[in-house]
């Protein structure tokens, strides 16, 4: 099972390595980090470095893709990206093409989501919309008919990454995975999605990221900033 | 605040990385990957490089240090290793230590656990009252007279991180992290300790994981590999 996990520059790292670690316990995979150049990727806490060990170029048949996302999909998605075009070319011939968080957006701009009910982080709706998805909130939304999986924001990656599991290896096999990684999650707080946690901190949350967008976007064209 | 993330060769990425995944959203925060030498480490997938850009040699004062697991870990506590050493040196001027999985083996080699609750994955209970001390079934386990936190198996250590941040920073902060990595988890099964994943599995694995620990330590001497 050729799995191809998609890094970029200004990633959010959980995004893929929360799934990659459930598929690292998957028996006979074969997992690459592939970007648009072979090399160590940096992520958008500026931290962490990845070594993307194949390209774009040179990886054609994955079969499992995975996309995380970050903040700056929204510059890409609207400037484009390797990875875009890369999408496109791959995902008629991969078993499933997945997406964790705003990774979504590049799905979308892709054209992969058309007339699809997808998922991103919860402050990305409307842009998914954009892309021609209707978005919805629901931590993972698997479409087999068009081998599609979209998984809410950062750490919805794991749930998405079982249910990938689950769906290439059975029950049994995702289930000594989560029994392996010890997946039995106890959140010190219940505030892990907009509809749960205080509303006052969504609402300051809404507002940082509404205008953190407007800064990365400023120097677009007005008609380029408006997809 | 200035944090440590250990990493090491064939450690399990996900231990690291989702602690890491909470702290990088920490106002303040300055994060270092610290390994006995700089460059690339692998992880026990084999597919994950990720950059080591600081030294034990050269980093004495982390505030915070968060060691992960591995499988590798049970050789590393006994035969020994830099990290070990490190650990005992750093931790007397930490404001918290802490470890993820089997990362507690580490701390308990370093004499860090003597005579304290703590916890590690599920198949290690046994390896971790070897260093003195009292294995407990919780996910996460604070101490703040001896400024440490263990956490279970792998996935354990975002909850860690979010314990964690609460103590840095507060229930706000911490209840901002949470929602702005959308960790509002929804696994697909009921898997994820031994108290609820069917029993068959649970023995199924153990035994697995027994045998590759006999194969981890069969070129040890037999004094050495009873510990």
């Amino acid at each position: 099972m050729k799995i191809a996990v998609v890094v970029y520059d200004k990633m959010t790292a959980l995004d893929a390595l929360g799934p990659y670690a459930v598929m690292a316990m998957l028996p006979g995979r074969e997992i690459s980090f592939v970007a648009a150049k072979a090399g160590p990727v940096v992520d958008d806490c500026g931290a962490l470095a990845v070594t993307a060990t194949r390209t774009f170029d040179d990886y054609r048949d994955p079969e499992i893709v995975i996309v995380p996302g970050g903040f700056v999909t929204r510059r890409m998605s609207i400037v484009g990206d390797p990875c875009i075009e890369w999408l496109r070319e791959v995902h008629p011939r991969t078993q499933w093409t997945t997406s964790v968080c705003t990774g979504a957006l590049l799905l979308g701009a892709a054209g992969l989501l058309k007339g699809l009910r997808a998922t991103t982080h919860w402050v990305a709706y409307d842009e998914l919309a954009a892309f021609g998805a209707d978005p919805d909130h629901e931590r993972v939304i698997v479409h087999p008919e068009r081998r599609i999986i979209t998984a809410a924001g950062v750490s919805a990656g794991i749930d998405m990454g079982l249910r990938l599991a689950q769906e290439l290896a059975g029950d049994r096999v995702a289930q000594r995975i989560q029994l392996g990684m010890e997946y039995d999650p106890q959140p010190p707080f219940d505030a892990g999605s907009p509809l749960k946690a205080p509303p006052d901190l969504v609402e300051e949350m809404r507002t940082t990221l509404a205008e953190s967008k407007r800064r990365l976007l400023a120097d677009l064209t007005p008609k380029a900033a408006e997809n």
